[in-house]
């Protein structure tokens, strides 16, 4: 599919990487907090459509993984789109269980912003700045 | 540094991959809509933090990238973010120009929404549900 057709074609049809992944990046249906990113392959991806559940593909212990299978805390998605190339996805999603999305017990694994070290400086470091 | 270590750390230190590069998803600080995904590698984190406008490492033309430098649509950094094991970043922006994030023109590159091709089926197609 030329590049112009991969921008318009109602085919879903997902560039995956050379390990047969895709980004996908999870936000908060009702604050557009981001929540997670993760990888999803072609199972991955069925899985998600096929349950409304979000899956992933977990690149650390080669595995397929359903979000939350452990934690209770399951991703429910509300919609899911892919980008202008077709090589990332973005899932609206509601949080099952506590709400609690990161595995480190952050609602959200976005929970470090980056700021200046000193003011005016040119270093930087990380400030916690969500629970 | 530990497993542990990168979650609480408040070093900015960045897990690239083996291309050297993060993937970066950056989302609208007002409606919190995503925008675009890109990556960046070191060079182009330097120069996001240094500029407060958002650069990327692009994969295809191999070159550092000014998102915005020919259009005029740059993304001023309101806030940047690393999740927990510091492989992802996620950018809060603000779309210079006439708003547009997209190089096809949409304000998003998430324009397309997958769903299902008809009713109760299981196979998916693509629809536009943005400008």
């Amino acid at each position: 599919m030329s590049a112009t057709g991969i921008e318009t074609t109602p085919e879903l049809k997902l560039r995956y990487d050379a390990n047969g992944l895709v980004p996908a990046i999870a936000t908060d249906a009702k604050t557009g907090e981001a929540l997670m990113l993760a990888y999803m392959n072609a199972a991955a991806l069925e899985r998600t459509l096929a349950t409304g559940v979000a899956h992933f593909w977990s690149r650390s212990r080669g595995a397929l993984w359903r979000k939350g299978e452990t934690s209770g805390n399951e991703l429910k998605v509300l919609e899911m789109r892919v980008d202008c190339d077709q090589d990332a996805v973005w899932l609206k999603v509601e949080v099952a269980g506590d709400g609690v999305a990161c595995h480190t017990g952050a609602a959200s694994c976005f929970y470090r912003r980056v700021g200046p070290d000193r003011p005016g400086g040119n270093a930087y470091r990380l400030e916690r700045v969500a629970r």
